[in-house]
């Protein structure tokens, strides 16, 4: 069994590489966070973040007390999950931005269409499929190093007005033991391993969309800026 | 507000008599239980408790960050109500009954009428409708002394072969003081009064119903014995 | 396989039997009807039928084109059935009734019972069993036949004041044919087939569940006038 | 009303505008169609086309007959969408294509976000805003004629291979006209315009986002033969 654990690194790990070589990784590297990608990346977290309770729970619907363990995992992880995206406002407010802008702004499709696909998986797939999002998601920390420093480096953001980041990520490393347990304990078939694998791969591939459409929006609106510098 | 909490009292309360009145009830106060009547009815109670978790959560799902106090309130909840079946099927097993016969029957269309009416209130109303369910069965305890009287006068039942009742009846006495302060918390409109309380006399009405369909269920099995006797 | 719909035969029979002893038929035999329980009948006859496409319609949710008869099926019923409760308000209105009353009345917990379970079926088991309630409710119009003379003979209704019935049972007795082929191209396993089943006998059983009610509340509005003539 | 319908036009040709510049419709252009690069197209628009009827149905569910047009719309569009998936493995047997191999493929991300927007559309939105999808996919002949003209001209395709295509535009006319009378019809307010146009450009631009996946892979198993070349 910890050959699947294993094998849910790898696929993290190779996702997050994937990412990596991306239009927003490749500008992170290069130029750093100036304040409006940073607002435009947190908007789209507050979209996705504020189904991420709803849809753990709807992945508890057809779990029985036959598997009371996972049961009770998906309930009390949907629990932990209710208002984190609270805390993404309260950092945009941090900073001096108009959280209500943020809320109501219209999100990305790629946003629309990651949260769509996580409440697909939750509603028609067994709940040991969404564990493969809440793998990466859970343990995003040690990958996301550069965009923290960034947002330190380049915003001057103290651990205060990063509230969803870095008190999240003290809480998450508890939580990534408990997603390692339960996927050990409840991913034991083949095809059950490999619906989680692909949900893992699929949300993690999303997620990047939608870094790289953040990105994308944020050079569009700075386009005709660059057209009269040059 | 304290009058919206005393309208539902005064429903259930009320619920509770018309239970009382019917067939189930008039037969526990007149000759008791016995064996069958017991094992009939805790088999229906299995097969509806064994959705509360799930249907619960359910509630959640169209609960944003906005009502962060009712959405924790909803997957607490089921994650709390998650494995409550399971006492059903010890208590069962404690005195000698197959459990797992009770957990395959088939149950009353009662019961799937009441579980279905609990699903659909959840998915299709706003979360504090199910609060009415939630209002009566977290303080059922007071209302059914007569049925735990008898279980342990005609049947002989200690408080450890009554895990559901009796320890869920002392966890129960916390829970009816959250669900009151949410209650009063939540529905603040006559709407929202409206449909809570519509949920409390509805789902009431429907487990009165369950009641008298085991009665009359154990009494069909024994008409034959009755009219040999005869 | 010509065995199964000669099951389906004899249960819808027997159910039938079952509400011909009950209080509302009893009723119905030994004095008729009048113009109150016939307005409460329509009630909620209308607010089990206004959700019969749409339950019909999520029974098709999870068929694909494996099974394209099947799926092609759910829809055109669904789409038949879209609008069938205008038909009962127009009929309410002909005899002077207020539809409008009628279709924002609080309906009986039966009648919320009966439709939650019908929903829940089409949600949670194959498409194949809601074709259990389709199978009696198709056919009913020879079973039914004493309610509909006394909608004749004591309330003098015309066909033009009885289109939910009349006209209905003429499109039916194709719907009927078209319910038979399809039960018998698709229930064809043993455990598809007990679930058809199970569902034609709870829906039946409930629906007379509903007519029981009407008469009940009927009597109950009536019992002061009783009581003031004695 | 004529100019929502002439907003809703607008925004369809934005749409197509967008995907004629990335990279599928630009390799069409330049380079044209070989059989990898179609069947991996068809692979993928068998796999969201097999969820159209479904989807579509779904929208009807929260749909009364205060609006029995819109409501029969739906059903009625439903009933005609089942079955056009099989259409598509049709046209790929039609060539030799292995078309059991097609329908078992996991699909790519861009296809699964896309099908889940759609379901998630109809689930959580009026019924009004999947028409926004109808619009665009019942009158794309127009946009995708180019891709037509490849079919035929690189593969050699007759119209008895290119069914779904062919055949269904020819349907789709009649579908469109439909599609404009609902939106006339139903879109009435700002809210539910604002809604249908959203879902009209998000769901036209996942689809091109898949145009663009089909692409990039068709192009990575290409990689190491250009690699060989050069």
């Amino acid at each position: 069994m910890k050959t699947f654990l294993e094998r849910c690194e790898r696929a993290a790990a190779h996702g997050w590489q994937r990412i990596y070589t991306g239009p927003f990784w490749q500008h992170l590297r290069k130029t750093g966070l100036d304040r409006e990608l940073y607002v435009g990346l947190m908007t789209e977290v507050y979209h996705f973040t504020r189904h991420n309770a709803q849809n753990q729970a709807l992945a508890a619907l057809r779990v029985g007390s036959d598997r009371v363990g996972l049961l009770r995992y998906c309930l009390h992880h949907a629990f932990e999950e209710a208002g984190h995206d609270l805390m993404v406002l309260h950092d945009l407010r941090s900073i001096g931005a108009d959280s209500e802008t943020a809320a109501r702004a219209r999100s990305l499709p790629e946003t629309e269409a990651f949260v769509a696909y996580v409440f697909r998986v939750a509603q028609t797939r067994d709940a040991t499929a969404r564990l493969g999002y809440s793998y990466w998601a859970e343990s995003c920390y040690t990958h996301i190093r550069e965009l923290l420093d960034a947002m330190r480096r380049d915003l001057h953001l103290t651990d205060a007005q990063m509230t969803f980041f870095v008190a999240h990520s003290e809480v998450d490393r508890d939580h990534f033991r408990e997603v390692e347990t339960i996927v050990d304990t409840y991913c034991t078939t083949p095809e059950l391993q490999a619906e989680t694998l692909e949900v893992l791969e699929g949300t993690l591939y999303l997620q990047g969309t939608i870094l790289d459409a953040v990105h994308a929006r944020w050079a569009a609106t700075r386009a005709p800026v660059l057209a009269t510098v040059s």
